[in-house]
């Protein structure tokens, strides 16, 4: 499919989708969305017939501070981890930030059907941690960007969020009500989940020849350090990811802190990793922007557990060699036998780490014991009450592990199905020599410069012909001076 | 004014101006401002006597985290949103800053004057809120800064800024204190008032042969993404801004989730128009980078009201088609026939959608009944208290309205004075061939490089002087490579 | 030692020392850390037992706000300001993003020995505060590490962050404990403990033939620009640095208003003084990137006791003027006469500015009197409580100028034995003609189009070999096309 002349246009498939899909949301969020008791003018009643003293217990002041950081890490850092590639990084910021944007609003409803229809009213109540909880499903989506991102067209990433998110929910709800399972920073649910949904839907759009574009596939200086934005915001900004939904209290502060020290001793581990296995030991920044982000993956659904300091340090250390081992030696192999093409490495990033974390929260879960809880603790922490009141941690590990299995099968069989439907050939998705090119979606402003600094690349042979080959190797159908865009035009 | 050579060597008039300035808010300072209630040291006996059961009800807590935010909005927000020129960027952020930490400080006092003053003593007491308001107050200065983006001196954007500040405080006392309107998010008193007075004075300082800087008026690949960077960090923290000073519990969280919804839907709007009016659908960064806002400024004002989320996202979605319309056909169309030359196009961002958001304000304020906000709900989210006690809801909305339309007075008269002003030959501002130019104001490292490119590009016709015009047609006076410091410089 | 050919490989060495250290960190945190009463699942008994109302008492909601923005100072802060230099971008961010990560679970431990070890059980328990406290050791080290930028490997930093930690827990220990000294900021132990740490390891670190790098010490345009996203979120979050670990209520409040206020005047004398003193009143981005932040620095110490606004202002204006003037005088008399490179300018960033702060807290301190803070404010403020409760203002001054002292001799002292064993050529540091480098530890991925580059460059003489000397100055063996890995690449 890949081979025939592509029409890339997607001037009317673009705009149709988005203000079709918007329209919906609006009629969507007219019958269901309206504020909770906390975001609505009754909070003073509120207030007094629950006697709450102080403003400063509603749940915004708990989670607002926690939220912005996750909408940080969402917009920026997902969207700037993804332009290290020289020539796509308006794609990466742009698209991610479209799918993003359309992405919340779908999951506020998706997610407020699920867990927080008012039964009374049929009506959906948001507050904060609604807000925060659009934000998380969304990263699942993003996460699955990342393995097609260059390939894929802006239409084809909408449909990818509309099913993504769909799916999310559905599982969402399987592992935290059905199983009971608890996953603050979304080990499974996000992350588990969404590797393996990008990894099944890059496997269902192998490109045979996308080697063709190689010569975009690489970074340049700059781009690699605006990369370093999304990682660093990304690294920072993950104690709160994990405790943002996290118990009030102690759970969130706990949190906090296993994710402080995992992601800590990732970066020294992912580092050596990268050092050792290199030519001279030179450090190589995909390992240096991605690897160090595994730790707070893996920590994720235990990080509101008892995992103790130093079995954060632990689980860190591991994650850290793991997955820059996965970037040296996986990835290649994925793409070479499994015919998984991973452009952001989101199966060394995300789903190793995300099944470590979902294994890690399973065995701590089942190893809690009241001593180390405290009566009150181990059922606040585990929340045994109601149903669940008569369950033991053992119980509770076993349904830990029950969690992963669905996140993964959701992952795997949604991305198979959905990968099916992007398949269809009305995408606009590029030809496989023109990939991680943002000239095929944007307009690139300092493209025409290309206009004068071929002839001058191309001159220099015609004057001593005879050196051309041995001085341009690179002078092919594919060098950059001969396709607009490339980074050539910086010149002028 | 603008043919004769300029003077723009500003080495004693701006730092003659930022000494005597500064030193001014010392002595003016020592004179007015104290710290208040909460942050002073009296706030021990203080929360006694008004028995206050804990620190978590000091305003600190309540705002701060929304401060940072609008802080972090003021300074990386507005000044890499104008980084996009491809040589401006150090005047872009560089000047931001400086108009910026002036600007605070005079309107704390101006501010303080109309809002803080505590009669018994004379003084200002600031906390936490001032801090904000200020911030607030330099917003509306630098949306005017890119209406002159490239065009002006520092000294004129230090002038522009006192007097902005000024005209600010007394309109805004005007609206919010004289009228009562309410503007959580200063869809009025920021944006409309910021706008028209920026355009006002760029249409004062209209420079007939700007073309002559044609050369530097666009971007550069990069100089596009670092623009990102200031886009996303307004996006995520509008929120904040639209919540930072409305009322504690409800009020706050409202905002913030209005806010949150109304800018989701611009993106989608603002993507598809941009598409849809572009030549094969190509997405145009510039839309992204500015159209993506609108919906953030016009739920200025009704944020906090009871717009419901399904209103949020309407008036998202129409804002960002307007926005984008506007930057497509309204911005070419003043440039050429009104002589408004708008190098940020803050119209379209901040002028169109705040007059929007003032309108939508009114109207909802004109809208609001008993049932839908509570008895108490009604009087605390519109102040219905002290002499304002009996206004109706109707009666709201025309102050509201009536507050929009001092907002425009102040803007457009007050900039067309200040622009008067700065039409003074004193001020130092750059030729109309050497606008957008850091080079005028900065130190630019790598200028001297040019001196090895230039020859080189001037070499090659020397080959085959026959084709020199065919493959240089770029070899003109105002050719990139005849002037220094052009990205050229990134060769060597 | 800085002649004979270097080994740079850092292979074994660096995945070594990561491997080890993580390991004895992870042994010593299973021996020493554990969870403090908020962040273990007993909050609930705890809660009961200290009859609080509401989990907003948790530490955790009172500073984990300020620990995020602090967080972001170190990481993206102090990482993208030393982004400056054309070429050590990776290294600036990246090593800083290594050494802080480890630095921040060492801290945790010799903090904890000093601060928060439980003597009932011999465990160090932490909370939210002990993180920040980390990250402020840290920031010691990394101010150190900008003396040093580009001239040491990673295993140097390593070995100099182990140190440095383990002197700035004595030092604080001494200061804070013993002295009982106020250093909410840490003007004194971290500021000019760190930079003077730094500046003595750069002295015995003296490299006589840096000239042979001079290629490498400049910027870029695009490389100014990325410095200024650590300048401004340094300058944006300073208030919550100053304030992070200050008393609930008024004192965080209080820090954060001197603060903001402080840095807003420095950013107006800082401008001043670049612009008088440069040809043309030019603007010098070394000046903004660094010169802004000095007055956050000499307000550290002061910034919870009664300063006065006017008197945070007053700091801000001296400390604008002084740090300017040291990067026009004294860092090249530093480099020239006393043998000291100071890559990043830490002596007019932190050194200066933190002695001044030290300063300035000792006479305020002094000068306090109960009519100003109120007897009980008083007391809160200095902490007269216990062995304390008779010492005087006075006294106080005394001890904070004792404090300065102490800090002054750490930095030195163990500068000078530190930089001792950094001399020993088993480290791996580059030759005198490579530092500033990132192609020494890093893989950059556009250096093979140096290829291509190279000889278009040698062509042109070529064609006109008469003219080659003039047309081509820089055509010289350290010229920069001649090495690897120099911006040219942009071009392919």
């Amino acid at each position: 499919m890949c081979d025939r002349p592509k029409n890339t246009d997607v001037r009317l498939r673009l705009p149709a989708v988005c203000f079709i899909w918007q329209t919906a949301m609006i009629i969507l969020f007219g019958i269901f969305i309206r504020y909770d008791s906390e975001s609505s003018p009754y909070w003073v009643e509120y207030k007094r017939d629950h006697n709450i003293s102080s403003d400063a217990e509603n749940d915004f002041y708990f989670r607002y501070p926690s939220f912005q950081d996750v909408h940080v890490m969402i917009f920026v850092g997902f969207g700037f981890l993804m332009t290290f590639l020289k020539r796509y990084s308006f794609g990466a910021v742009g698209f991610n930030f479209l799918i993003a944007a359309f992405g919340i609003q779908w999951a506020l409803l998706m997610q407020g059907w699920f867990h927080s229809l008012d039964y009374s009213d049929g009506k959906i109540k948001i507050g904060v941690e609604n807000l925060i909880n659009a934000d998380f499903c969304v990263a699942s989506c993003l996460i699955a960007y990342g393995a097609v991102l260059g390939k894929v067209s802006p239409v084809q990433l909408m449909v990818l969020t509309l099913f993504g998110i769909t799916l999310f929910a559905v599982e969402e709800y399987i592992i935290l009500e059905l199983l009971h399972a608890r996953d603050a920073g979304g080990s499974m649910v996000i992350h588990t989940f969404g590797a393996y949904y990008g990894l099944s839907i890059s496997w269902m759009l192998y490109r045979r020849n996308l080697d063709q574009s190689s010569r975009l596939q690489g970074s340049v200086y700059h781009s690699d350090v605006f990369a370093m934005i999304g990682t660093l915001f990304l690294w920072m900004f993950w104690p709160s990811f994990n405790s943002a939904i996290a118990n009030h209290g102690d759970g969130q502060h706990r949190a906090a802190i296993n994710t402080y020290l995992a992601l800590a001793s990732t970066v020294l581990t992912a580092m050596a990793i990268s050092s050792l296995f290199q030519k001279h030991g030179k450090l190589d920044m995909v390992h240096i922007q991605n690897s160090t982000l595994a730790g707070g993956v893996a920590v994720g659904t235990a990080a509101e557990f008892m995992l103790m300091p130093y079995g954060s340090l632990i689980v860190g250390f591991c994650c850290g060699i793991i997955s820059t081992m996965g970037y040296i030696y996986l990835s290649p192999f994925m793409e070479k036998h499994l015919k998984i093409q991973d452009t952001c490495g989101i199966h060394n990033l995300h789903a190793m780490p995300g099944v470590i974390g979902g294994i890690v929260g399973a065995i701590t879960a089942a190893a809690a014991t009241e001593p180390v809880y405290g009566s009150e603790g181990l059922i606040k922490t585990f929340g045994f009450e109601d149903h669940f009141e008569h369950r033991t941690p053992a119980e509770q590990g076993g349904y830990q592990a029950a969690g992963m299995c669905v996140a993964l099968c959701f992952g795997i069989g949604g991305g198979i199905i959905v990968g099916c439907i992007l398949r269809l050939p009305i995408w606009g998705d590029p030809a496989d020599d023109n990939c991680f090119n943002d000239e095929v979606y944007w307009e690139v402003r300092d493209k025409q410069n290309v206009k004068e600094s071929g002839p001058r690349l191309i001159i220099h042979p015609s004057i001593h012909p005879s050196i051309h080959p041995s001085i341009h190797p690179s002078i092919h159908p594919f060098s950059i001076p001969a396709f607009p865009g490339s980074p050539i035009n910086h010149e002028i």
